[in-house]
């Protein structure tokens, strides 16, 4: 049977990423990884994609990174398999397309795109950050498939929860 | 010396658009004609895409529309050029990309992945709507590139001044 | 109505557009403006895209380019519109749907990727190049589609003779 | 160590792979698999796609279609990996860039575009078919990213020389 696909969005750029988004990425990698879950990213080297994959590749999990450029030298160390687009940011788009549920680990102007591409894909997404003006908005426009939570750990059990009802 | 191209962006769903929404897209695309700017939109015969561009043709404008599918019964009948992707929703990225400012004309999931994308590719974008939820978020990541009104005479004013600044 | 567009692709890496290559994509570029068509091509400045837009623009056309990547400074300067994919190779698929007919003037790996895409996507194509192996090669893939000729004037006569069937 | 990423393209429409076509692509998925390698391809359920990857999984490899649309239902049942674009031929491109040798299993106007776009993007590329006229063309365009063979065994002794070089 295919492995659930839990893709793992989350800032990328200098500065975006909290100490506390970090810390959050590198337990949902270990988590993902430990339910035997393939991990999704968008697969470069800096801010959540790097936290999230080298926390799951010590946890021994899969992971895959569909990647904006074909500059190898700026993709995560800890990827399994890269899937090269250069399409900059239009790969954001296949990122939730390939995932069976989304977790946004913080909020920047690129996970908001691939939350906002989610909700119109008709994805289930969970939110797991303190940005009030976010969860609100996304709830607005996400409605039932918006889910909050500001642990690593109750996020887990909302993907067990959406999975046990597919 | 190339024209401007204003790329108007807002719901094609069936009740994502409002009433005003509407009203206020078809003022934008007359105003957009008489300017001599080209209008941008994503090419589809629905919401806002289908007024903006009705609009903008019948004060004399050049509509181009980056269309999801190639399915040509789908499309706006005012487009003049039809660019066709066949990406779905990740032809967002190229409206985006391709547009010298965006203005989001009502909210909805795909609207806003418009605004966020364009936040992250370093546009000006201009919103127009009532909805809190959004002008607060947008306002909260996308810094001094978010500009806001209530009216589209007013968002063509603020179109002029970012243009006579560049 | 619609303007028909009319897509040339060529070889636009260096030494792969030959002299005599350069100097058909020039009149094909003419004629295409002359006939009142739009001309679209892959919108950079090289090889046989910087020509064709140049003669195009010169006899007063109207010149869509979609470009590879979103830096200007490598953009055609003859570009009424640039449709900005940042998306390298990927958007050769782009040209093709977005053509009513494709011209290929030349040969390269890029081209035979746009001719080879517009087979598959039902469209009629021109090939104005003199060598032997890729006309025998698209021949045989592309059957009824492939059309070939040595001269500008004979593939403008195509384009009119395919155009007046639709 | 990241696994090498093996990319075996070929005729998914009907009629278009011959018998002799799919009797290598399932020896190809084979010993893709018994040498380790991650199987890479468009991820459909027809023709080579279908074959390379049923193969691939009875001899116990990791397979990875990159789907030219979310219809799950139209996907190859031996997917360990899922990327969902969406885009249509659009995902020719990246089915290349992610490849790190190509082999292409027979031909027609899907499988050249993969070829050329290989080509252009730097690979080396393994053409496994009888067609004289695809192999002179490729040749000429391709010049040394071009490796011809007619047994599979040879395809993946090519692929094993290839690897030992990098």
């Amino acid at each position: 049977m295919r492995k659930p696909v839990i893709g793992v969005m989350g800032p990328g750029m200098e500065g975006e990423a909290t100490e506390k988004d970090i810390k959050n990425a590198k337990k949902i990698g270990e988590l993902v990884a430990k339910n035997n879950w393939v991990l999704l990213t968008g697969g470069m080297n800096t801010g959540i994609m790097a936290a999230v994959n080298k926390a799951a590749k010590e946890s021994g999990g899969l992971t895959v990174g569909v990647t904006s450029t074909d500059d190898r030298t700026r993709f995560s160390e800890d990827l399994d398999i890269a899937i090269i687009t250069n399409m900059r940011s239009g790969r954001n788009y296949i990122n939730v397309l390939s995932s069976d549920i989304v977790i946004a680990c913080g909020m920047g102007a690129g996970t908001a795109s691939e939350v906002a591409l989610a909700i119109q894909a008709g994805k289930q997404i969970i939110l797991l950050n303190e940005n009030k003006e976010s969860k609100a908005f996304f709830n607005t426009i996400g409605k039932k498939q918006i889910h909050i939570t500001n642990t690593p750990e109750e996020a887990i059990k909302i993907v067990k929860k959406i999975l046990s009802i597919k």
